[in-house]
């Protein structure tokens, strides 16, 4: 038989691509076992990450040294999730897996009386990263809009708000040179359920454990329309949101993974030129 | 022949043990090439290291946890050394071998002259780990009698004080429940001038060379009386001085990461006991 034209098949999505929450995005329609941008399985997946981490680890290291000697860029990884969703899981795994001199890494809980008399954002700000670091939100400004909104902490007009200075913060961010990778860890009930058995079950989990955790859990539908506005009001061009399916570890770890390293890559950080002559120190040096 | 009576052998001395500098410390009596309390080469301590951090991952997590329920210990683990002695090496691959969540890393520079207005271990106390953490110092309160002695950067009146509030400090922090694990990096001048000559060869490295760094050189002997000094004064039976040789950059990776696992088996952290009733909290889930 002669040969056939080859079909010329669309390329593959890219995580960025396949995960961006694009105007219309409805969390309900996620499938939040599946792998979007993945074909392969968890094996495959793990096999990735070292990898992976070493592309990051190469761009880290350039981001660093650019700031050194006076760029003024940075990166900020923002992770939302769920209780149980594995938030605790990508920093250990995936900012673990870089190197900790690149790294500011802020775990937001429930505001101080101090963090109360200001702002909102007061803290937040307090919080980004210096030029060359990487950083990293374990919750965030979101909570913001999500636990302050499931339960009406401040006035329903003062929330409402909160989602064009967010968008208005984030864009000053941008700009100033920190572009921003907003995840958002989506898992379903079932799979919380059996996350917070599991603390139950092992008695070296049971200090992760929160009986509080069970009276949020009831509020699954709130929480769930409160990220949807929050991905309706705050996905934007400039800072979209990312949504993970994540009842699956191995793949939500690679898919942040697979997005920093896109930011990384999109920001193309360069070994800075050095001001003094080589020889001239080699000199130096020899005669030291 | 008849078998030989064994002749029973003193236990090799552990990591903690030999490289403590006890009194009566000569620094120019180490072979900085050398590896105590080691006999295998470079594959077998760099096929250690997982293994080791496996053990130190679980009693990170622990003292975390407890610190959650209420305990008020952390460990702080103060890194000094030469320049190019080796120090990112131990932040990027022992500090970086543990849970980003579980680490305070601070890296000391010249002081600010906001931090100048203050007595000097202002800036040390603030970097304090809070309960449950592993504070790092990358340099640290040791400067002030090091960089600060050798180039009279203080009067001499001064920098001589400093070794007795050392000493009174770091007692109220380990009084306090934090052990402190305090390590030298000790490399040759040799060694040192290979590693800088890499950073002028090598396009990605030049932006760690600092011409001064060769300024700083010349000051060797100065700066080694400055340790011993530091040594004599400041290594207490309460917070010992490690020094560790530390040409050979698998061996002081491997060692810092035997020390820190010694002071964590001495703290012994345990998985704290909650307050809830588990099986209460397993029908609540169940209902949920």
């Amino acid at each position: 038989m002669a040969k056939k034209t080859k079909k010329s098949t669309p390329a593959p999505l890219t995580f960025t691509e396949a995960l961006r929450a694009a105007p219309g995005f409805d969390l309900r329609a996620v499938d939040t076992r599946s792998t979007p941008a993945f074909e392969g399985g968890k094996a495959a997946g793990q096999s990735l990450l070292g990898p992976l981490a070493a592309r990051i680890a190469d761009l880290q290291e350039r981001l660093y040294a650019e700031a050194k000697e006076g760029a003024d860029r940075s990166l900020l990884l923002v992770v939302q999730g769920m209780d149980t969703s594995g938030k605790g899981g990508i920093m250990r795994h995936v900012v673990g897996a870089m190197d900790p001199q690149g790294i500011h890494l802020t775990s937001f809980k429930a505001p101080s009386p101090q963090e109360r008399k200001h702002p909102f954002l007061w803290r937040i700000r307090n919080a980004l990263p210096a030029p060359g670091l990487i950083g990293v939100f374990d919750r965030s400004h979101y909570e913001d809009v999500l636990i302050v909104r499931v339960h009406d902490l401040v006035p329903r007009a003062t929330w409402s708000r909160r989602y064009g200075q967010i968008n208005a913060f984030e864009k000053r961010v941008v700009e100033s040179g920190t572009p921003v990778v907003k995840v958002m860890l989506h898992i379903s009930p079932d799979e919380q359920k059996a996350r917070l058995g599991e603390r139950l079950d092992r008695p070296d989990k049971h200090w992760k454990f929160n009986p509080a955790d069970i009276d949020e859990r009831l509020h699954w539908p709130a929480y769930m329309e409160a990220y949807q506005a929050a991905i309706d009001r705050c996905s934007t061009d400039l800072v979209p949101w990312f949504v993970v399916p994540a009842d699956r570890k191995w793949y939500a770890r690679l898919a942040v993974t697979q997005l920093v390293l896109a930011a990384l890559e999109g920001m193309a950080p360069q070994w800075p030129a050095v001001s003094f002559d080589v020889e001239e120190q080699r000199r130096r040096l020899a005669e030291s």
